[in-house]
């Protein structure tokens, strides 16, 4: 296990009187054993105990050739996992329960009496896979710097001849191009009326002279994600299309701005969110300003309205305004990634972000 | 919402003594109300209550247009949406909770003291889910039909030409071209070594003379999924290859014959795993003998040695044994969709299953 992140969360449970944690998230797993297990449906729990009794409860389909610094207990599909776990736990103790833990075995668990009381350990690793370390810090500079180069390949390949499926076809080959090991989530590649929709997925449509288009896009590179978002215009862009971009523009610029040690994540929301709902399109931001990332493209810590929470050094997330007005066929976002220093951050992503007008035929 | 399917939900509710239902898997919120929808990590929950107060509980983000015959209770990121389902539900009475909701949600829930106590939802859900109604049974006709001929096609792309992974592109290809919406899983385009791991992911690994070539392959139609397995050979077959080949094809037609009414799902295991063990072969048969499959490619009831669950018409799983002998690099595995009858069961599966060699070069 990695010492110093396996400290990091022992004193973290340590300050919130936690002795024992079960901890079931793969990449959590990954992130302090350097084993990326991926169990499916099956029962996988890394318990730690403040005694230092931690062991790594594994199906047999997934038996391990490296030795992970963990005692590792191996059962099969035919034994209740759960109780096998519950025979470690201190019964009278409280335990924190990875926040993604399925109800089919924490229901199991509280009806063995495996523990004093059951709360959610979310405060306790979250914390922690928030700050960076130096080597996650430069991963997500790797990444992002390969993103920017994909990005650029990719608004080169926009064309009349490319439905949004195909463009994620393109996009997948790039990023396997450029040594990414794949997506690190499931690209938005929309045109026009599909570019309203923040969460649209790749159909067939095709692009047309005067949409806007809206790439939202990550690669996976040494197990670490990027994520941006630009949006382009095809062949024209109307003054309506031209004050909504440069008001999303503004809205980004403020809000990275703001992402800095001792401000809250909800004065990066405000200050993106605040400037939009200003210039009166307040009602068509739909969501949150950013979230964290890192080994996951969504990991815990929303930049959005209700997030106290103090920025700290090291913290990784998006600043990703939006406005989309549907009826009108328009949607913009543009969302960098940016990485809180000591007295401001360093925004990840290069890709330019003047408003860009594609060569496009009109009629395609 | 399907009246058939709620009313079936409903009275396997009542059977148990459980007055009120949360589920939250889309899977299963497709199944009754007929709508998709994918919330990611956000809270998604379709709560069910015996007086007929069913709610759909759903983020903003994710409006629904249609009318989904259940009122719908919008909440958005900046709400605690489990306080506000709480404030639905009977709280001295028990409720079911969906298997693997995740326990963020759950413990917070207890928090609030919503009910007078918590269980585990599977047996009320995945028995109703387990018989296919009529409509479902010919989706699962459908979607294997399709399995049928793609396999075909997949088998004759096979040459020294093709990695594992150009293999998976080419067989998504083909199921799209064959009209299927996707994969319903990841594949297992696999040679020789690779073969003998049952949970490879393909990689760059090529064919050679002599090699077996396990394909585990479904495609999704019809919001169904398909899944079967065939292992071929490359220019030759050894005695030892078509010795272990026999031992499985005979252990997936005793699992087959052993599918039917009255019977239980671990007596599928046992004609199966007794076989292959009477054969010498049992330490080498490392997993269950199939899986129930439907919407999801992994529906709750296992064919395991400890799934005493009485076979019941409507079922539908897989019968798919397996020899894997790493050190031999031989790994063969054959595997059939059934549908339960009233007095046995219908193979979906209709590839043949004799020994097949491909022609291959002897020097690729």
């Amino acid at each position: 296990m990695d010492k110093q992140k396996l400290n990091a969360v022992l004193s973290a449970m340590e300050e919130k009187w936690i002795p024992q944690m079960i901890i079931s998230d793969p990449a959590v797993i990954f992130y302090l054993t350097g084993a990326w297990i991926r169990p499916g449906e099956r029962l996988l729990v890394l318990y730690l105990n403040k005694d230092g009794n931690h062991r790594l409860l594994v199906n047999d389909l997934f038996r391990q050739t490296k030795d992970l610094g963990v005692e590792i207990q191996y059962y099969n599909d035919t034994q209740d996992g759960v109780e096998i776990l519950s025979r470690f736990m201190e019964k009278d103790a409280p335990v924190a329960v990875d926040k993604n833990w399925p109800a089919r075995f924490l229901l199991r668990l509280q009806e063995l009496n495996a523990a004093g009381c059951y709360v959610n350990s979310s405060a306790i690793v979250d914390g922690v896979r928030q700050i960076k370390t130096p080597d996650e810090q430069e991963r997500m500079r790797v990444a992002s710097k390969l993103n920017d180069a994909v990005m650029e390949k990719l608004v080169g390949a926009l064309s009349e001849d490319h439905t949004e499926l195909e463009l994620k076809d393109i996009l997948l080959k790039l990023y396997t191009d450029a040594g990414c090991e794949g997506f690190s989530f499931e690209p938005i590649t929309a045109f026009a009326g599909n570019a309203a929709d923040p969460h649209h997925e790749p159909d067939a449509s095709r692009g047309k002279f005067g949409d806007c288009v809206v790439l939202d896009i990550g690669g996976l590179k040494g197990d670490y994600c990027s994520d941006m978002t630009r949006t382009v215009f095809l062949g024209t862009v109307s003054q309506r299309q031209r004050e909504i971009y440069e008001i999303v523009r503004e809205a980004n610029l403020r809000g990275i701005a703001a992402a800095k040690p001792g401000n809250r994540m909800c004065d990066v929301d405000n200050a993106a969110r605040g400037y939009i709902e200003e210039k009166g399109f307040g009602k068509y931001f739909t969501h949150r300003t950013g979230h964290s990332i890192g080994l996951e493209v969504h990991e815990a810590g929303d930049v959005s309205a209700v997030n106290q929470a103090i920025i700290r050094p090291g913290q990784c997330f998006s600043v990703e305004p939006g406005i989309y007005i549907p009826e009108e066929n328009i949607g913009v976002r543009i969302e960098d990634l940016v990485l809180i220093t000591e007295d401001g951050c360093e925004v990840l992503n290069h890709y330019p972000k003047d408003l860009q007008v594609i060569p496009f035929p009109e009629k395609g």
